[in-house]
């Protein structure tokens, strides 16, 4: 009898991952790895974190929560607009999601139906891509470059031919790192306001920021979803742990998905994430060592033939054109981990149409592996 | 401007979910409640559980794990189907997830189009109904009575009207608790092969019976979907981990989608999770205090009134036709709560056709609460 396999399960991988396997396979046949493919703080949590993890640890027991999350988290975190952006959000439209990951499939669920058509930027994160697509709404991606600083501003919006439901913006972007001002975040809030268009607002790079902090979309009309995340800045990667403020049209709905979907995020996360937002001063110092990272590759990277480099406003990735090199970033990323160990991530995960002739290197890791990476790939290139 | 909220949002909540928010803020406001709505094990991990969590936040960090988890948990997961089924399982082909609710996403996304018939129990766990729904495919619920055990037999299946593109199952069942004999999973299992029906195994009760053990629809064919969770037997609930067992044609797929739907499970439960294979006996000692729960369930609760129980052979459910008592489930459930503190689950979250005269006692807390929650319903129902 033959089975059928789903045409939606026919996504794209996310690239990077089967970078990183091909990483640890390395790593694990006892060849040595510089990790610059995967997008993610190195080392531990915030030291409060993890006390209060080892508190729970010593607890009464870890259930579930409610679905939208821990009330107290929730309001830690609308106390969190209103420190770091003088931004009133109420808690009550604040859900902790699984990750951001579990931020985008609820939003895309609540907002859009099947047909719909919801603008990315190319390149761009490529699950918003793959999401969009395996729960079959219409991915319109939109080419960006430096005329606008490689997002989606509203003039690069204007000019996007058919209609539009929806558009994800990302500022500080993956994988370019570069962003709008505070001033173009409020512009394309008000156009996608005007325009009923769904705005979903991903500000997880939020505080990885090099020159200007970045602005939010939160506040600034009644129908954006403002998507956030705590492996960023906050440095809980595998916590698993990020959250949404949600517009109050869209609330009931994602409770209702939240709560058939998942359940409830991670619990022992929810509890350590309360802890977080007094980290302050040790989540900085991180994005001291990510901009000195920073540093070494924009100078060090060009001596190896890197030269084409998207201006990283923050987030910790540059984004490198590599046409003069090759026309098969896959291939070339492949023979930059046998030939050098390190690894990086092929464009083609972030762009469809020009991602055959870029790359992205993540600086956030430790600076001597950047160092290290550095000379190898001058070494390499000489 | 009008913004359109997308239809698909508009599913049902988990009414469960409801009941238990109402639950904390009676709590909240002072209020004595005795939960019998959520089913989850009450306490901590086991102890080695625990001990390995820690060992992990001494440790070098918790960063994203590959998409389909640790290679050493997915290695303990098949050597769990050796040990406790006798059944060879690739450790290729098990995925780590994000809960039994991310390893339905996957499975549903994975195996079905929009417009795919998918059958299910009614009374069953109603996130099936509503994670099938979301994604546009069509759910037959098949009705089950005292018959067929409250179970989806061959015999049952061969009864429902129109093509069928899967099955999902559940032996012990939530809500009623009653099991398929291994025998009629071997059955099922066999029958879905030769009909080409994708069949979904949801195995997450397996470990608590209090008859004959469960029997496993994996390595039973080739094309079947197990799902199973830490969060029941292994008493790990909030830790939002489970997993699944991936026929060969639809692994690359749901790899695919793990990747861009959640990127990785949570990585400190995953390490923490590797020593739960080695907390039998604490786990066992824990299904002894189930059977005693529902020992004091099935003794007093006729006393009370509830006379129609359906047999709870595993899992810690006791799934009530109150037909006699009222015409309005969720109403009841309301008045139990407000004037007894008892929490309990209207049938309408389980089954859209009877559950308006039904409800579902969880018997996972300890059995103070039992006795408790006995006497009260005895005293209130007088």
């Amino acid at each position: 009898m033959e089975f059928k396999v789903a045409t939606r399960g026919a996504i794209a991988p996310f690239i990077v991952m089967d970078v990183m396997r091909a990483a640890n396979e390395r790593a694990a046949q006892g060849g040595d790895v510089i990790h610059l493919e995967v997008g993610q703080p190195s080392g531990q949590a915030p030291t409060r974190v993890l006390a209060a993890a080892r508190n729970a640890l010593d607890g009464h027991g870890l259930g579930y929560t409610e679905a939208l999350g821990l009330p107290q988290l929730r309001e830690r975190i609308a106390g969190h607009y209103r420190h770091a952006y003088g931004v009133a959000v109420d808690p009550q439209n604040v859900a902790v999601t699984t990750g951001s990951s579990g931020a985008f499939l609820l939003a895309f669920l609540a907002a859009f139906d099947v047909g719909d058509r919801v603008a990315v930027a190319a390149p761009g994160y490529p699950a918003y891509r793959n999401i969009l697509e395996a729960l079959g709404i219409e991915v319109v991606a939109v080419p960006v470059g430096a005329a606008s600083r490689w997002q989606l501003t509203v003039e690069v919006l204007e000019q996007v031919e058919g209609r539009l439901d929806g558009v994800v913006v990302a500022s500080p972007s993956n994988p370019t790192g570069s962003m709008l001002s505070a001033h173009e975040v409020a512009e394309l809030a008000a156009w996608c306001e005007l325009k009923g268009i769904r705005l979903v607002s991903d500000e997880i790079y939020h505080g990885i920021t090099y020159g200007a902090p970045a602005g939010t979309a939160a506040g600034a009309g009644g129908h954006a979803l403002i998507v956030n995340s705590f492996s960023k800045y906050y440095a809980m990667t595998g916590w698993r742990l990020g959250w949404m403020v949600v517009p109050p049209d869209l609330l009931r709905a994602v409770e209702c998905l939240a709560q058939n979907l998942f359940i409830s995020p991670p619990t022992l996360s929810q509890i350590a994430a309360q802890a977080v937002f007094d980290c302050v001063e040790e989540l900085d110092s991180r994005v001291a060592i990510y901009r000195a990272n920073r540093d070494v590759l924009l100078n060090e990277l060009p001596k190896a033939g890197f030269t084409r480099l998207a201006p990283s406003d923050g987030a910790f990735y540059l984004y490198a054109d590599v046409a003069e090199l090759t026309n098969d970033s896959a291939e070339f990323c492949r023979r930059m981990l046998t030939e050098t160990g390190v690894a990086c991530t092929p464009g083609m995960d972030f762009d469809p149409y020009q991602g055959h002739r870029t790359l992205r290197f993540s600086f956030a890791g430790a600076t001597d592996d950047m160092v290290t990476a550095a000379r190898r790939l001058q070494e390499w290139r000489r």
